[in-house]
């Protein structure tokens, strides 16, 4: 049977990226070796992490006077190193669920911590507005893409302080305005790689403002002055990594993967908003996000919530369980899922509440 | 041509770790799906990083009261992680080389820090001997396996204070009486995994005693008490580890490995102490590394350098240049490498030689 992977991440890849991972497993650059016991510090592997930030650069078309690194410890040690790096007295934080807490928690252990707004009040089912962003903060730091709640900031916008967005659950889902930002940081297992690797795009003019010492691993320049190599990095997550961008630029870039992302979105709303037994978690079509979309039983239907999770499991759909703190069901639909899954549990829902 | 592959890290690993991480990039047991895109919450790797966990235990005999846990970051990011969870005033530190002044260095960031003995007369050529530890030092911290210039620990001692070890290029080469440490931890690129993942073997009973605030991810505790499941771990290298793990516990466990490795060292030091060329750089046999042998030409065969280097390549010798800091050549010979290598290494040079 068919498999469609809806997983939150680790999450589906594109197949030009497991099978070549797998190769150079077997055999990398036909060397005869595997990528998993040769040098990064050798030509072959030089040239997949610089062939991986120059596809960076090239797809997300950063601005001069950015750099890209890969680095290790996932997102969760960018909530630490941010502050490290950043946070000289107070910071600015949107509170939009989970993800942006565990940011701001971290950022409290370095200094002042000004949340500008928060969502919490309806258990982050939408993205706060017309809040106002201190100037006297060091930076603003948002969450692009809740995975959890299926909201999503979607457009780039001005800030009159350094702007830091976690983009983990939706890089290179959209175009994006690099200039509007001062650093774009995120895990890299959504629309990326296998997890392990962790990518920070970083204006250069924001580090070295703090008096604090910063452990080496910790500080941006580090990574930034020995291009990711100051220690060994998470070779195979940034080979895979690097096979991704390739993916995407011989499929359009991050304009084809948007346009693909808003097909796929749209028909999932869509089957979710003309549906009479399930119900979109997220109300305003603004604040939805492209990458998860959260969807519950309507109240009187809730008590066939786990037959919906058999019935769609029997069908071969992955991951559609939805988080402990939303309940229901939440289809991921990164970059990397075929409109053909999104249709394959449209088609499951439809069949499903035919019975009603 | 057969390779062999003397990398100093990332380096050889078993044939049966790396077939497998490639099987399961294409059929995670067999569910047709990657271990690249599925939830690290699945059932299928919580078992992988159970078995991980339990092969740690148990292959090294770990004691109650100690916890292993898998993070990423490397080992450099340990180098911070240990001061920062035990530095309450003042550490003890052993300068063995470049990678023990990197974790001298992080710590003075933390507290005071007492080198309490250092080789670097000799540009490390030597274990140092006859030092005493200051027992009000919160901890000592040893590099057991000095890979640029291949000198090693090769038993454990008694220590009044807690005694921390960085074995990133030994863990599992021999048996380690693990109750006389507080805490080992390593890179794991070595005899373990690729790159990617570090492992702690912590003794629960040395954290909380620092009065610092501790980012999350920093927090050993953070990663004990989730299980290394805190935030998304490295899958793939994790799953890479495990395999290997039981590999070693079908040949023989580190008892085994021991004597495979004291075997090819054995054959490999004698190679060079019986040469008319080549000349080890360790002079005392008790201080040299069962995983890292480093040799140079004699004197008088100095010019010859460079033609012993590419006669060896034409053989199929991979990565036996030396460290740019020591020069001539380093032969790693981790766990992985089996005896043949070592022999066709030793043909080569006997080869070589038999010129002059």
């Amino acid at each position: 049977m068919k498999k469609h992977n809806f997983s939150a991440g680790p999450s589906v890849l594109p197949e030009y990226t497991i099978k070549n991972s797998a190769e150079a497993i077997l055999n990398f650059n036909g060397s005869g070796l595997s990528i998993l016991e040769v040098s990064h510090r050798g030509k072959d592997f030089i040239a997949v992490m610089d062939e991986a930030q120059a596809l960076f650069k090239e797809l997300l078309n950063i601005p001069e006077g950015y750099q890209v690194i890969f680095v290790g410890g996932g997102a969760s040690l960018q909530f630490a190193m941010i502050p490290y790096n950043l946070l000289q007295k107070k910071a600015a934080y949107l509170n939009t669920g989970v993800w942006a807490n565990k940011a701001i928690k971290e950022a409290k252990g370095f200094g002042e911590v000004v949340e500008v707004a928060s969502s919490k009040d309806a258990n982050f089912n939408y993205i706060p507005k017309g809040f106002t962003v201190p100037e006297d903060a060091d930076y603003f730091h948002i969450t692009t893409n809740n995975t959890i709640y299926g909201t999503e900031i979607k457009h780039d916008f001005d800030c009159k302080i350094p702007l830091v967005a976690d983009m983990s659950s939706d890089i290179f889902s959209r175009p994006v305005d690099v200039s509007k930002y001062a650093l774009i940081y995120g895990g890299a297992q959504k629309n990326l790689a296998p997890s392990g690797v962790t990518f920070a795009i970083v204006r250069e003019d924001i580090l070295g403002k703090v008096d604090r010492y910063i452990p080496t691993m910790l500080n941006y320049k580090t990574h930034i002055e020995n291009g990711s190599m100051f220690n060994t990095p998470p070779v195979l997550p940034v080979y895979s990594a690097m096979l991704t961008l390739r993916w995407l630029k011989e499929n359009g870039g991050v304009q084809g993967a948007l346009e693909r992302n808003n097909a796929k979105a749209e028909l999932l709303y869509n089957a979710i908003d003309n549906s009479k037994v399930f119900v979109a978690t997220v109300p305003n079509p603004e604040d939805r996000s492209i990458m998860n979309a959260c969807f519950v039983m309507k109240p009187e239907y809730a008590e066939h919530e786990k037959a919906f999770q058999d019935f769609a499991t029997a069908k071969g759909m992955i991951g559609i369980k939805g988080h402990r703190s939303v309940g229901g069901f939440r289809a991921s639909i990164y970059n990397a899922l075929p409109i053909e899954s999104v249709q394959a549990l449209v088609d499951c829902m439809n069949e499903f509440e035919s019975q009603f």
